[in-house]
């Protein structure tokens, strides 16, 4: 059918919001990769001119009308899609009033100098009062947005779209029950002790590396960057998405997988189709699935032996000082489960747990159970339920993640939901596309990319997590792929049943 | 006086613009720098919508508003001179109905793309219908503009405010008759014939020796970079003002003095005082005043004897390669003059001529008497009166320079006139500073950066140029301080007297 006036408006207008917010991403991209560090304070303007400018067009009264009309108009399925998550991306924007919203900013860009002050002191105290501020505001923000059960959904709703409080409250413990038992086992077992030799690996070929190896998997480097940045990220959408790494010259591991976990994300933001950038059809459902995509290619894909039995002796190729690890060393190097402190050092088995203690804050803090200064000792009992060893310091415990200074409460469950969504991915593909292990051994993975994209990527926010998930999987989250998946890998590596 | 509060609302608007069009230069410094090459439509997506915002801001309700309320106010100076510049832009801009700039826009883009095809054939034709209709545009852009005398003072003023045709029919009759007797004299010499030493030139070392001599004449890496591109611009400013620059392995100075000229860019950007950041008062006055400071920096200083009495020896110590040439012979070399086709390859003297012939076109055009198709025919027989030499080919002769493809004419004067200031200026700052050129060659630049910074860079727009240049050196805009600088240096080098 053809389109409306009011559809061709309302579609321009959400292009351009679409690509203001990709403008206000290329500036992030720029100000952790290449910025003269004296623009810092500038820089933090800009960023708030693009933010301002796209809630002032995404919360305009033509938006609303044009909302307004459309919704009496029939659409077609595409312009559905588009309307239903423009509106709930409307609703969301012009239920916050302008104050709270700057007052939220202002209070992010001072609490995320106090958290650094605040960590390497290793004193809570010292973020305490603007983390109790912001937990006040975004409070505030819950009663404005709205929610049926508990105000922490309308946090949730922002990164998860469609998931409730009440479904990680039945889905965390399931998965820890099942979990907990073989993360024992395995870290009852002695670590592997082959480690990566010592050494020089010279930067420029492990960028050389990277760059193969990423494109070996599907990056499309006419349409992408890679880059050097503090801590890895992936920015961007389209026909222009980028990749940042950190290299370490004495291990070439410490920017691979990062750089395969990046190239996960990449690839979906990639994966969407041309005719619909810039609008939710071409956008990401949710962080839980981004991160589903992100695992997929770092642990499912990335740290199998499959991957590393057409990989590895490229490696070897490339850095004849790793020559004397033997393939299987190296995959159980990759692939060593023990106890840390630090999420972002985590193995695939205890990250889980890192997450789920996270979220125990989270929502007892929004549950109104937790009151702010009580957070570290919370945090302390619980880690070592969750991992039996004793936190030594507040800058290895609560905190040493940016998230709750800048305000991102909600954000933690969906790097858990990632890992649980990339198994019952990976099962899936594995019904539907026969040998594909040996395919990945035979260094063949585009039939894989292939069936993301048609699978996944191509849909944008066509569907919700749930709805996307039971098309593709047959049923709706369940841990149980990640547990047979876990069983089945480190079983076979430490040599146990579990 | 305490600000009203309708001018902190202005202000505020104002400097919203001034950061929105900062982030358009960031997106063109990425577009020329790191942005993956597929990502060139939606670039120019990106370019329109940030531009669209700026246009929508400028010409809003809203500042239309607030500039009259605040005419009736009195303001202090620094109000009134920012208000006086962003009403004159606000008029511009409103005097454009916005399907004329849409059209422009287009015309540019696919004129750019036709002037690529044209200029690589080196046929006319294939650029002619476009810059047709270009023209044809500028035409009612100069209508909805207004101008007294001349169509092209609509035209000349965006880029050199103040300006009319018919200052420029003056100037330039009168500076070709100084300039081309001298310009002559030293044609008719024999070239030098030391040229920099056939070998290699490491990059990597060029890159360390450029940003060490940009570093030692003022530019502030902490709030810049160097970067590379096809063709060397300056981007940005206050804390973040990028520079890019082309390397030639066999030959050093390809780049160091498209660096030097960038880098006077780059100075004034970086010479406005913060508290007037985004407003007219940290903005370069005019592109003639801007091309001043690089052509200073480049040229004044960056050729002199002075300057390389110290960074020679530098230049030797980097590249033992060189060692032979003597620094006479190099000196020589960077200033040698001759014939030549190409203008971003002219030296100091002919580079003058380059500027005049394309002002006769410029001019012609909008005085209504040289249609489009004239323009080769015209091009060629002016060039043979300036340079004595035929143009052997549209490539070569008017296909070269992509200004007029995209609409910009009224630039190229400012070329010009930015060479008239640089000379004037260096008079006047000899005047000023004792000893200047033994300060030079003892390395010491500071000292005329800091006269550049206090007479030049930190008043923005607060004059224009006429009124600036009147301040700084006592008269108005005279070419006898080019000449007398021409006759002096060249006499020197080519040991004649001129």
């Amino acid at each position: 059918m053809p389109a409306s006036k009011e559809y061709r408006e309302f579609l321009e207008l959400v292009r351009d919001i679409g690509m203001l917010e990709q403008i206000g991403g290329l500036l992030s991209w720029d100000e952790q990769t290449y910025m003269p560090p004296g623009s810092f304070q500038q820089r933090a303007r800009y960023n708030a001119v693009i933010a301002g400018v796209v809630h002032e067009k995404l919360t305009s009264q033509k938006m609303g009308k044009l909302i307004k009309a459309l919704k009496k108009q029939k659409l077609s399925s595409d312009g559905e899609a588009i309307l239903r998550n423009v509106e709930r991306k409307y609703k969301r924007a012009s239920s916050m009033p302008a104050d709270l919203v700057k007052e939220i900013t202002r209070t992010a860009s001072l609490g995320m100098e106090a958290w650094v002050k605040a960590r390497s002191d290793s004193d809570f105290k010292k973020l305490e009062p603007l983390l109790d501020r912001m937990i006040g505001l975004k409070f505030r923000e819950t009663e404005c947005i709205g929610y049926e059960d508990r105000p922490y959904d309308a946090l949730l709703d922002e990164y998860e779209p469609g998931m409730k409080a009440g479904d990680i409250d039945l889905l965390f413990p399931r998965f820890l029950g099942k979990l907990k038992p073989i993360a024992e086992k395995i870290l009852g077992e002695t670590e592997p002790v082959d480690v990566i030799p010592p050494g020089t690996y010279p930067l420029e070929e492990q960028r050389k590396f990277i760059a193969r190896l990423c494109s070996d998997i599907g990056f499309d480097m006419n349409c992408g960057r890679i880059d050097i940045s503090a801590h890895p990220f992936t920015s961007g959408t389209g026909s222009d998405v980028r990749i940042t790494v950190k290299y370490d010259e004495n291990n070439p591991a410490i920017a691979i997988f990062p750089a395969l976990h990046e190239t996960g994300h990449a690839l979906y933001e990639q994966g969407f189709l041309e005719k619909y950038y810039h609008t939710p059809l071409a956008d990401a459902i949710s962080l839980g699935i981004h991160e589903s995509q992100s695992r997929f290619w770092e642990n499912v894909v990335g740290r199998s032996i499959y991957f590393w039995k057409y990989q590895y002796p490229k490696l070897q190729h490339t850095f004849p000082g790793i020559g004397k690890m033997s393939p299987d060393a190296f995959h159980r190097y990759i692939n060593r489960v023990k106890r840390s402190y630090i999420r972002i050092d985590a193995d695939e088995m205890t990250y889980n747990m890192h997450i789920m203690l996270r979220y125990d804050v989270e929502s007892a803090i929004f549950d109104g159970k937790l009151k702010t200064h009580e957070i570290p000792a919370f945090w302390n009992e619980r880690f070592k339920n969750y991992l039996d060893i004793e936190v030594p310091d507040d800058a290895s415990g609560c905190l040493q993640d940016i998230h709750w200074s800048i305000g991102a409460f909600g954000y933690f469950p969906t790097y858990a939901l990632g890992n649980i969504y990339s198994a019952q991915l990976w099962d899936a593909a594995k019904r539907k596309i026969p040998g594909l292990e040996d395919r990945i051994m035979a260094g063949d993975v585009s039939v894989l990319l292939d069936w993301l994209r048609k699978n996944v990527h191509r849909h944008g926010k066509r569907y919700d997590a749930k709805e996307l998930i039971r098309r593709v999987t047959g049923e709706t989250i369940n841990e149980d792929h990640f547990i047979r998946y876990a069983k089945e890998k480190y079983g076979s590596i430490y040599g146990i049943s579990l």
